[in-house]
């Protein structure tokens, strides 16, 4: 296991979500395996639940039909997000989890290996396949001491991303050491490991322990528990050390999980929202903590605060111990267990509007409003906020409370369907297309760079989310229209119009959400190469995956002296790609200059972009 | 007071919601009035709620500074459905209500006259005008004996419209008299009067009785009740009578609120949807036996349970009494207060898919799924239904419970914003558009029949709501777009090419909401006139408003020798209108012939039609 070099991983778990789900659905039933092959796998419908048309009600019934024949957990509508719900009932210390959701690493705060990729990867592994990927440098990150009153898991992780920035975990695990995890339960980990994923990281990891143990015990699973933790003498490529006792409340500042402040640098502020939950900050303990501070206060008159729990089990369990009841007195508008705003789907802000949100990412246009201003908070310093009507440090709240840890959890799996290995037939609503395939990689790459961006570009730039696009996730052909138009309106018809192309990116392209969808539309498009300064890996690995060359270039300074609309080709890509050239040569046919990008492809990988896609090469591997 | 004759009434309270409000206030704004002159009115945010852009939030802050400086309550979203909580908070026996909503006869539940109408209707009587209005006949339906177990107040209002019929209130209003009355609450009278707005009456009434008083203490208002009652000699233009005890449960099938059938008779149908709530059954009452039929089973797995109740307050009680959690174990999905489904605002079922709601209105495609099957069913229907997954007829049940009336209702009037008269800045999302006005009245009347459709075409049809439409209810550019868009989508484009024209309607023309919108828009569009053989009062009314003429084919077999794209004209129209022309002639350029209309206006209407429109006759009477 050498850092940089491809490594092969035998998954256990995988789970999807609903819109990675249908497409990975679908990919699964295109390779011509009838069950799944994995010990676990799970969909959860907890992103398009607003069904706003026919288009989410069809894919729910679709996702329901086929988990129930090929062998999968259905999780209902209604039963909660995926990661907060995997971690309550099915994640396991010590065994890998693969999930087709960014924030996958969720579940490394009960010590189970757990990766984000795209939908594609989970179809390969439910298949029995395993997951390849670059072995990735270890960071470890020590806490020591523990957290001062109203400091919180939220601000270990918002000071995480401050000192790694959005890219700093590329490439690595974040594994978590140190005497301060002694303090932190499974849920505040969680949280830390869920946002990991904002650094770009592969997984985030806590030791299962004593803590590990009693979570499961009140989850009624203490049977999966196994001591885990790191080596004493273990050597890590790089070192980061936080004193939890010197952490104050922090906030994640508009347009990156990176920009953090101390909220006492912003108090005052007058805000027009507070959103609270998303799989970062749903759990009952977060939950319970903004209970107390609402208890008897009211939500300022000029603040909308909308809050949802995170499971089904967290939202009974408020309603059962009248903590529930305390939200509705406060004012708080209650949404269903899903991931509603995080993702865009409704709660937008106003026009510029600011917005405290306990959730992972604040990237601009995310919410739904253009020019919103999304601060990212801990559920402490959004409940006091959304008292106050101003950013406020929860410290101002006086002596601190304590919310016990459940001995245990209300427990009741019903809004599982277990599967029944059938043979029923599958209802597909009729916005679930086909699946597009791609052709073989061409021998000369040739083509016009189509657009031209700068640096962090985020698959929500180049396939946006939202309440008017997420929906058709199942329609490859609707949502292609939608490529890059938070960047470039323009460029679907662009694209189409010059029959494909190529794009062009800065540092750290195609951070954030998992989204293979950011690679299949502009797969759809024609877009055959995309050459940038880096490439965030979840994103690399989903362009090969759909047969889309990732070239970075040798030289950063190449990316200022080629221009949108500039002509560019590599003569012999695919014999390079073949033969495993790591160096090529391209050429600007526009301005005539030549200049050098770099091809790091595991063997495996050779053989996926050559045949133009995964599914080409799976195909091709079965037949 | 005669039949048929213009009267006057001087309106006490007003309410408006999110999705008229935001016009009815533009339109206050125009008059030039800078206080309501009422006795009290109210803006409730309950229709766009979704937020799934800045267009809502805009609007919802655009309304809470308006009303704070102009003397308006406002209800803040998550408070609940205006309907509901008017008639638990403010709703007063024997006094007026104007509405820009259909559905505000409810109140009539409680004794108080109240009327739906379009928002600038409210906006004048906001302004301390009259509502003017045609002396309605009066139906008396006498209720006599008691319901059988499992009859619900929802199966006496769906056999009021079995037997009236979606127009059989037509410029009528219901007076409720009977022994029967004696045995339904102040909640169960108000379904019976919001579900009367079906029937195309002006408004439903009950007598403010014992019960009535009950309710009101409560609710700690027993200070505004009175006893009121009709006459014992009154004698009515017609009567109906049911007798409870022979009611069973019924189901109002697709796609009218009057294709009314035994439950019984669709016993054992698959269904895929089940929605609890909407302004008709989502009191504290039908929450609770829900509850009762949900405590401790589980909702079927091919079943979507969703569920809203009415108001923060019948949230609460539900929070605190435990009944909310024995909903959230059964797997329903729970939504915040507001109206959501009923207006087609998210949880649109599958396609083709079969939804048993709890709501008013079953017009095919207002869900947002347009082959969806909606059926209207009582609360216990639907419970009983969600829990086998198929049309159960709830006395399958066994023994029937009680539900005890509350003693005192949970009050906590938090969530209302009372106006502070004072003169701050209104803010205006970029959403909100100046009104469109019109000229005064064209001399003669010519142009092109643009659409000819056929009977019972509604609101809905004319002016879509749903999740697409309804977000834009301030900004009549881009709304007029949409106009009778399921039924030719084309017609908008072809409106502004022709520079505007006539429209053809059958019987019945414009029921359903009361949505001003569907007169604004057409007039944005330059339609001038409407020419069916029958037209709802409230859409007649809102045509006049918006300086669109309103006739009626004096044969209604000339319906049948025009076609679409024939050229009509009638010469003199603006001189006819003044004069007070009962009998029109009318020409069909295309064919030659000639044919008469009806044209029945007040003097006021004559008026405010030859000023093209009521804004601009109110600016001329200003100035």
């Amino acid at each position: 296991m050498t850092a940089g070099k491809e490594i092969s991983l035998k998954v256990d778990h995988t789970l999807v979500q609903d819109a990675t789900g249908t497409m990975a659905f679908l990919q699964f039933e295109a390779m011509g395996i009838s069950r799944v092959k994995t010990e676990k796998s799970l969909i959860y419908v907890d992103h398009n639940t607003l069904q706003t048309g026919f288009e989410n009600p069809d894919d729910h019934i679709f996702l329901q039909d086929m988990a129930s024949n090929i062998g999968v957990i259905y999780s209902r509508p209604g039963n909660g997000i995926c990661h907060q719900v995997n971690l309550e009932r099915f994640a396991e210390p010590g065994k890998i989890l693969l999930g087709a959701d960014s924030h996958t690493p969720t579940a490394g705060g009960l010590g189970m290996l757990a990766i984000g990729v795209g939908g594609l990867d989970v179809a390969v592994a439910m298949g029995g396949g395993d997951f390849c990927l670059m072995m990735p440098k270890i960071i470890n990150v020590k806490l020591t001491g523990a957290l001062a009153p109203w400091a919180s898991a939220k601000d270990i992780v918002l000071e995480v991303l401050r000192r790694l920035s959005v890219k700093g975990g590329l490439k690595t695990i974040l594994e978590y050491t140190g005497d301060g995890i002694k303090h932190l339960t499974v849920p505040e980990r969680a949280t830390i490991t869920n946002m990991g994923a904002e650094t770009g990281a592969t997984a985030s990891l806590f030791p299962s322990d004593e803590i590990t143990l009693e979570f499961l015990k009140a989850q009624g699973r203490e049977d999966v528990w196994r001591p885990l933790a790191a080596d004493k003498n273990a050597v890590y490529d790089q070192e980061l050390e936080i004193n939890l006792c010197k952490l104050e409340p922090l906030a994640a500042c508009p347009h990156s999980p990176d920009n953090v402040k101390p909220v006492k640098e912003l108090e005052g502020m007058k805000i027009n929202q507070v959103v609270i939950g998303s799989c970062t900050n749903s759990s009952y303990l977060d939950l319970m903590k903004v209970a107390e501070i609402l208890k008897g206060k009211k939500v300022h008159p000029d603040v909308s605060l909308v809050l949802a729990c995170g499971s089904r089990q967290v939202f009974q369990m408020l309603a059962d111990n009248g903590s529930l009841a305390e939200i509705i007195k406060s004012g708080a508008r209650v949404l269903e267990c899903a991931c509603g705003p995080c993702i865009g789907m409704g709660q937008s802000p106003k026009s510029a509007g600011i917005s405290l949100r306990t959730i992972n990412r604040n990237f601009k246009g995310r919410s739904g409003t253009k020019d919103a201003q999304v601060y990212l908070v801990s559920p402490e310093t959004a409940a006091a906020s959304a008292v106050s009507g101003v950013m406020t440090d929860p410290r101002s709240l006086g002596e601190p409370f304590v919310v016990p840890n459940p001995e245990k959890f209300s427990i009741d799996d019903s809004m599982f369907i277990f599967p029944a290995y059938g043979d029923k037939e599958i209802r597909r609503g009729p916005n679930i297309k086909a699946l597009p395939l791609k052709c073989e990689l061409d021998r000369d790459l040739q083509g016009e760079v189509l657009l031209k961006v700068g640096d962090n570009i985020t698959t929500d730039h180049i396939m946006p989310a939202g309440a008017k696009i997420l929906p058709l996730r199942s329609n490859i052909p609707a949502m292609a229209e939608y490529v890059f138009e938070p960047v470039d309106p323009d460029f679907a018809r662009r694209a189409k119009e010059k029959r494909g192309g190529i794009v062009l990116g800065g540092d750290n392209y195609g951070q954030g959400s998992s989204r293979e969808h950011a690679a299949l539309a502009p797969m759809y498009l024609g877009v055959t190469a995309v050459i940038a300064k880096s490439i965030a890996r979840i994103h690399y690995d989903n362009l090969i995956n759909f047969g889309i060359v990732p070239l970075i270039f040798m030289d950063p300074a190449t990316y200022d002296t080629i221009g949108q609309g500039d002509r560019l080709e590599i003569c012999g890509m695919k014999e390079s790609v073949e033969r495993g050239d790591e160096e090529l040569t391209a050429r600007n046919l526009t301005s005539g200059q030549k200049f050098s990008v770099k091809l790091l492809l595991s063997d495996r990988q050779r053989r996926v972009l050559s045949a133009g896609g995964t599914l080409n090469f799976m195909k091709a591997e079965n037949s």
